[in-house]
């Protein structure tokens, strides 16, 4: 097992089309791009990746209730974001940090998205940076398991 | 001249008390030793760092005018997130990538802390994770600058 | 293959129920009636017909993401019309027409119900005809695509 | 005499400029065009067509009292739609069925066009399918007066 | 002439409905029988009736502006109670009393009702008594010329 | 007994002050005053008058409830008519016609008294009359007992 | 005394008018009916009964602050629910526990009334059962009492 | 079969994690013993109990759906009180009586969660009173069926 | 013809009676006053003006739809400016300048007029320098004719 | 009788409980404490005492009613300030200075505490300061009266 | 001196930018251009021009302060328009003419630019209508003192 | 040095202006008369007066933020209490009392000035007494100081 252990990345609704319709513009990365990118750099880290999608409310909320041996959790929650008190109740029960991503800036986008009824439970929040936003959520994890 | 130039890193009022008062509530972290690690991390990354603070809405107004060499500008813009039209109309005019930086999660502050002014006019967003985010928004802006 | 391909109707929440309990009130027809009412008219324009019904958001996602090969989407959200940000951003990926369907004129039934996330990006809204409805939206779909 | 009696399809402000000004912007056809397709439509589903427009919200009020001998009324109120009690009240007092059309999506539009004082008092709701919309409307009436 | 002069009843859209479609609703006193008892009363108490119904908006202001040598107005402004800033204006102008007057008690009924544009420049209200709501006017109006 | 029965009349808090204090202001007619009016009044429309008045809501609701013998309730609830339920409720039990009424246009005060919690139980509402507005609803009561 | 000492029972305005009018909508029961009930479930339970009821929030709110030997207070605001900071003062002053009790699902009733300024001071909450949410209440007091 | 017949208790997201995370917090119960002790008090008062957790909106609308057979429902919908119009929706379809449940007492929590979708098709509402309100909540239902 | 053509001036309701009721609060000046000076400055700055009032609504969109002649539109849309989504819309089809105008400052007024559905389409807005900023008007329609 | 007269304080609903339950929290000085230091402060400035408390708001505004010959008036409204327009009625009727008070600073309580119906009408407002603050109160009543 | 006096020409935060950065965008004109456009505009019409600008709210309300020899102050108050209350109190306690001034139509632009803090205060409005709308602001002021 | 050491007394914008304008609505104290009134009462009860003012928010950001040897600070923040939260920030970081001060009742003015942001991190809130409130604020922060 890796240095800190399991860090858990979780992909809400929706997250799983990247990359496959619309390239010109969602961009041409896939999850399974972005999976392969956050593995090495969770290798790199010292963390062993487990990298999920669902598009079920209930199965995101089984997952994080499952995640008793992860070291942190990184969750972008997509249009869970704005709904989902089921998602926000099972976060607020870790230990661990959790990490709220989105790979743009919600805030530009339609005012029912600057909502999240995930940053009240979240340790912090990286948005708007792209893909590239996972991997800074990962080094984000290592920093709050070492500095806390 | 550093690889990628200078980057700007502005901090808003009451920021220059951090680590001075009441260390056991705000950390002891001072906003010298920040700009310290800042350095460090800059240098490292290629840029030439340039760190200011002012508790004044229109000299922060005035760095931004001039930062025209910049290659990027990270913001922590404290209380004028939430009230100041004239620092989100200056970064509207920037042609560079702008990141929003926030040392605790202002989420789970008081609502009126939920709404930011700047969010709208930023690239991407840091937020919640204390002194290190400094940290992440520099190697945020290096992967913005090399990747777009 | 029929001529204008597949025309996919989705059906959301407890609309299975229909025509089952209490038909004083929400009439006989059940929504097996209903889908055989639509094979008709959408083998008679033209059109092979993929019905179904979901109680859950993210089979419903599911089903939208794998659309695909649709030539149309006629979608009555039922419950979901008002929370479903999940099923409006699975739409939103969609290249075919999308018609949000109700059976009752949800405008005057309860002020929580009068709010669509659904009519933002449906292609067009057809509502309180009572089952008819459903022919309407896919003679509406014919035309759409005819005309464009 | 036709079959159903007579079907009055009303027209709002400025409906009258549609197709006559910036066509490629509100499309070609004019209300001209759109009335003589209703005609089409109307007499081959057994109704003689009544086909008028307004800009005076009193003027369409007294055109909807004054409806008595209709089997049904189908109205695109434009602009009024958003303010007119007037109206509103008018066709509270239709015993006709009473069918709503708007020919753009009106939930896509500016959000003072979101909330219609309309459709609280229609039967039901044609919006998005352009001047496709009104034969769907003819359509619904048929079907409303036959199945009821 | 009349002791008092003239008094001035305006009714606005729709009323001149009342009493001719679903009596059982509505009752059965058309507009004219109203008239009528009004007719008699203002007749008693020393007034000439100027009794009128308009559908328009701007009809009614022209009313209301060429009523310089009317001792005191009734208006049951109907639909345009709760939107018309016009005719506010166009009394604010008065010199003489002005009446508001409903049949019905607009408080019982749907939300938007509530909302009169008309109280803030009348003198005084008379809502929920029925077509004897005018005779009650017109003896307030009486009152208000001699006690003022 | 009178020919009517009993008619009610309830003041509420502050009107005992009404002519003896800045009567500039208020105007010089007492509570005593307008009492004497509204018996000549009741007594020639066949009515026996019971006036009250107490700036104790409780002692308002008890009224209410021990009015079973009333024919008609007048209300003048002052400063309750925008904050009680109870009163509310009270007159909510009545069968016996309930006339609101107030002696000043309140929709001409501020804002916060252009609420009335009363108007929804309320038959009908008289206001902006001044103290005439006490005989003009004793008539009103008549009327509605007559032909109510 | 009783094992668990005095119990209080709480009624707010109009509620001795229960099962006294209009039995048909509001039941046949009177207060005195609930109180015979009461009192035995309270004696089975090993409670002394403490019954009252006042129109006045004065009153209950004096009634509160005497209530110091109780061992629980059970208490019906009915219409100063929604209006009285004054008892939920009161309340919020208790160290025993605190039941806020209403015989009709407030949510089911008029907007007004679906907000409470009690709930936030209250233990437990218990409505919509008829008279018998107050044998519910009694025993949840007990074991409220014998569990914590 | 037991007399009453069969009780439905729904529980709602993360209501499967009581009492093994943090049971300083929540309570040493878990919903097993939640489970047992509804079994007994079930039995005792002459019900079979069914007993099921779900973190799935669509699941716990399909179980609604199914509970034809059952003559009370007890749902404590935990997260999805505050959002869920699908399971508002199938309890409104019930004939069965439905009680709502809440451990806590959700008025003193996060404003977010004072607004239940579910208190509105409710027959009543229990909550505050820990694990113990489950009893409280089938004696409410025992209640319902025989005085109802 | 005048260089730039028709310049068309149109004033909504009420604007009739300037200067004609109350001229110390209104001031003296007709709106024939108004028209003769700017008639002098329009064809000093090489205009034709057509100048024009009206009370309707449906008369002002008339207007407006006729003025595809127009060099450019000045409307003081009195009463309509803050409900007539008709006029909105006409002038939205304009593809001339066109210049709101009040002659009282709109924002010193009641918080409704504070609100305007004209500005958002309007090219520029004149307001609070009484009759003068007719001619205002007039030379900005000019400037914008030269200088676009 | 001394120098200024007659000051009164009138207190609230509640606050006779102060000091005598929970003193860890609302402190260790009862009202007769407050009322003893008021009295010895009152003294020293030229006012005779008159200090009542009631929690009825009825019997408060009947005290401000008979409170002609005080020569300034002292209210700590507690539960009324947010509720009682009946008081606001009362003291908007004093000729003398009227100061409201509170022993806490109400603006950081909840969020219903932050409006005070009394404000409006009080001549100033002095909050925060605990008991103190009835001593400042009568100091500012003295500096009023004699600076005016 | 010229004949009018002196006339102030204030410009908020950002203006200084103007035609400097994205001309394709702002403009051409810089800050310099437009005050030589005026400062002959001012003196054709007999004024000495005063033309400043600064990104600081406070210098801005300092310039104000001392502006008691200006004949009128004309001001772009940028950003400073929505959230100046500072400026506005200093701007309300001139005697001479205030006018404000926006080079874009505010009210096409985002939502929170409509409301403006200043225009309660300002004696007039110009909007929308470019650079040029500083001349027509110089003649608007030269109006108001020749004609008040 | 005094006995309670040093007391800051800072003052906001536009308070520099106080009795120099207008003094028949604003008084005839200059900012200098109350300074000195100040320093005689801070004198007479053992402080040393640091008096200030300044328009800027900054520097009233940076002289909060030296008052480390202040034994109290008393705001008039002015047109800053209701729109900085860098000055909410500055305050909430001080250790000693701090007491809220305003000239005018700000809740008599217009609805903008009713919301503080400096109430919610005061002690205690002084307003609507003139400039003798100045003094009440220096006798409220010595008791602070004597009896914390």
């Amino acid at each position: 097992m890796a240095q800190y252990g399991k860090i858990l990345v979780l992909n809400g609704p929706n997250l799983n089309m990247l990359g496959t319709r619309e390239p010109e513009i969602y961009g041409k990365q896939t999850l399974a791009d972005i999976e392969a990118n956050c593995r090495k750099t969770a290798e790199n880290l010292g963390f062993d990746l487990d990298f999920r999608q669902s598009n079920s409310e209930g199965e995101l909320v089984g997952w994080i209730q499952q995640s008793t041996e992860a070291a942190a959790i990184i969750i972008n929650p997509a249009a869970y974001t704005h709904t989902s008190v089921a998602i926000r109740d099972a976060l607020a029960l870790c230990v661990s940090p959790v990490i709220e991503l989105h790979i743009s800036n919600i805030f530009r986008r339609e005012p029912f998205r600057h909502e999240s009824m995930i940053s009240g439970v979240a340790t912090g929040l990286v948005c708007g940076f792209g893909p590239n936003g996972y991997m800074l959520a990962i080094h984000a994890a290592r920093d709050l398991l070492e500095n806390g």
